[in-house]
């Protein structure tokens, strides 16, 4: 089988993808880590415990202290979290000819728009593939749920590896608050499987 | 399993979907039907040589009529097509809780809007999947081929049950030059499995 290497948090959303590529492709998770927090542990745990491969990505602080820069400028997080996303995406492009992430239909973010897509494919060569984007919310919830234990929390209270751990914890250096950036929202991790 | 209703031609886009959704759903494969063509048939042919249930739903040819005169007056088929497709996704959320298509990423046509989705979901209180909506068409020609004995051939000339055959037939009825609406392009049918 060919390999694919996805982009991992640890959440429902990039479980259920890998669990749906390794149908056809030999899945090898990653994780992004931007030397701020170790939040990328969490996401080897559930790897481990769905049983994919899992490997580290590290990258320089810089991504996050340019992303939150866009942020505050902003006042929202969208944009400074798809510069972190398109950032990581180019670095699996490098290494991966077939590169996935776990991004669905109701999501505004991270989110490459149809031209990013067919740039990232055509400057690296590369497949990128987004098994849920043609999945609603719903539709995740339940395949989640039934395939794996989940445990579910705030934002921010949730030991989860997304990029919004690390962008939060930059943001209290720089004294933000940051609930004025990242409203309250659901996260999930996946703990087990049934 | 839970049901979902597959809206499926015999071609390579909706087999593939089939496949895909059989890991985590009884799919049930649907081809609609409009009084012109007996094109379902090379459809049933298809879905019961990859192994699945197949039905056909009958619709009134003035659905077909309806979209070809908006063809003949746009000149392109986009609208035309798109209305069929949503007549016959609603009449599948009548019957099911779950309808799916084979829809691409690289697809125009038929393709939903995201309020489309919205209507259609919120109105039937369905869920509706399109599992090859993250895909590229590399990304799902190599896995259809793999996992598909295929015969590839010009519009028109394969036998293939999307909407577009029985459209070609009512604008020949209606003495219209069809290549003026239809410019050439390359259709799949799965003809076994691998």
């Amino acid at each position: 089988m060919e390999e694919v290497a996805l982009l991992y948090s640890g959440g429902n959303d990039s479980s259920l993808a890998a669990h749906m590529l390794s149908k056809y492709y030999d899945v090898k998770l990653l994780t992004a880590s931007f030397e701020i927090l170790d939040s990328w542990k969490y996401a080897k745990e559930s790897a481990n415990i769905i049983g994919f491969e899992h490997e580290v990505r590290k990258f320089e602080r810089s991504v996050i202290e340019e992303a939150s820069e866009m942020i505050i400028k902003d006042g929202f997080p969208k944009n400074g979290i798809n510069f972190i996303h398109r950032h990581v995406l180019s670095a699996a492009a490098k290494e991966y000819k077939l590169v996935a992430d776990g991004t669905r239909r109701d999501d505004r973010v991270p989110l490459l728009r149809r031209s990013e897509i067919r740039s990232l494919e055509d400057m690296y060569g590369i497949e990128y593939i987004a098994p849920l984007r043609g999945l609603g919310y719903k539709t995740i919830n339940k395949l989640a749920t039934k395939i794996f234990k989940i445990e579910e929390g705030e934002s921010g209270k949730i030991q989860h590896a997304d990029y919004e751990a690390e962008i939060r914890e930059v943001l209290k250096e720089k004294r933000f608050e940051v609930k004025n950036f990242f409203p309250s929202h659901k996260q999930s991790r996946v703990i087990g499987l049934r």
